[in-house]
């Protein structure tokens, strides 16, 4: 039985390879680029957005929201005038935990690609299933909220490793909790060496600017002919 | 394509829900009331646990801990002299973002279930799909971290409305956040009418009296006979 399931998810992800492919070629040839935003629910990916999109220099940015229900991270971006689209899990796609190739390639038409430079895919809150789905992205990146404690990329390996910047946020907030900055270094390392991080407050703006100059960078990308 | 996976889906929650009675005739007949613990990535779930389970009278309490891999929980419940068992989906289970009734029927056998009196299932950290698998349990309860926002119950209302408590934890930091008690409350009333809610500090100790006093209720309930 166990043995069904992995096949079964592995012909998934398969599927969902091939249309993260198709999805790269359609951005490729807009000359947009694309960031996969990840993280735990409540970590501040929408508000790093707010901090963050109003001041990319010339980039032209877009969001595509995912979430299970509801727009109010659609409503949040829309007040910084970018385009912006919600896509819904919960109305056509059974209420997945995570955005897919598929579900991202629905939305394409939705959006003025171009028009765009850099397009933030919001993924849904989740340190699990997001990892697993390519969706034709540039770069993934996570946020891990030092509220949530040290030891998450120890739990959530995966996550950790398939990013290549980790945002640790709400740095505000260390003055006030037990939490190790070294250490988390330190489980970080151990799961994924080296990997780029920063840390910032996107609700102070403490060290934003870093992430706003990350997103200029992954704008200004050449073309990867990887596919 | 979304009927089909929407026929899966359905499919594969009637066999879970099959297998959840039978966990549940299993727990009814060994005396042992069940709780579902769900929560965020970082909400606080074990922290609680380590609140909570040294002091509840005479009821001999034991944790069935839920993650993708590692026991770094269960470790840390050892501690406490209960029995605890780690189950990882990663290592047989395809890596699943949720415990299922299966999953927590495998690990049966390694439970002392007629020396307890109450088992704390600890399921792995995530909103989405926890919510949507019955394991046997007899009640289901989330965690709710204030440092997660007030909009958790419009973003994920499937988890609000699956649970008969919600925890609001956290609540030491309220000072140093921008965070609405009374919103939150309104938004969880918009979707699960009066539900049960406790707000504590896990760390803190604030308030954790409460729910350790509701565990020994649950421990107390007569079996139902819905089954």
């Amino acid at each position: 039985m166990h043995r069904t399931r992995v096949r079964i998810v592995e012909d998934a992800l398969d599927a969902n390879n091939t249309i993260a492919r198709a999805n790269r070629e359609d951005f490729d040839r807009a000359g947009v680029r694309v960031v996969n935003l990840m993280s735990a629910p409540g970590a501040g990916k929408t508000t790093l957005l707010e901090a963050t999109l109003g001041d990319l220099g010339g980039v032209r940015a877009g969001v595509l929201e995912g979430d299970v229900q509801g727009s109010l991270d659609a409503d949040r971006i829309t007040h910084l005038h970018v385009p912006v689209v919600q896509l819904n899990t919960g109305s056509h796609f059974g209420g997945e935990c995570h955005l897919d190739a598929n579900m991202v390639r629905s939305a394409l038409p939705e959006l003025p690609l171009s028009e765009l430079d850099l397009l933030i895919v919001e993924n849904v809150g989740n340190l699990v299933c997001p990892a697993e789905f390519r969706i034709g992205e540039d770069a993934r990146v996570m946020i891990s909220a030092v509220t949530e404690g040290e030891d998450k990329p120890l739990k959530y390996p995966l996550m950790f490793r398939a990013c290549e910047l980790v945002v640790i946020n709400k740095i505000d907030l260390l003055p006030h909790l037990e939490y190790d900055l070294d250490r988390f270094h330190h489980h970080l390392d151990s799961v994924h060496p080296g990997v780029a991080r920063m840390a910032l407050s996107a609700r102070t703006g403490e060290g934003v600017e870093e992430f706003a100059a990350w997103l200029v960078g992954v704008a200004a990308r050449a073309v990867a002919h990887e596919h």
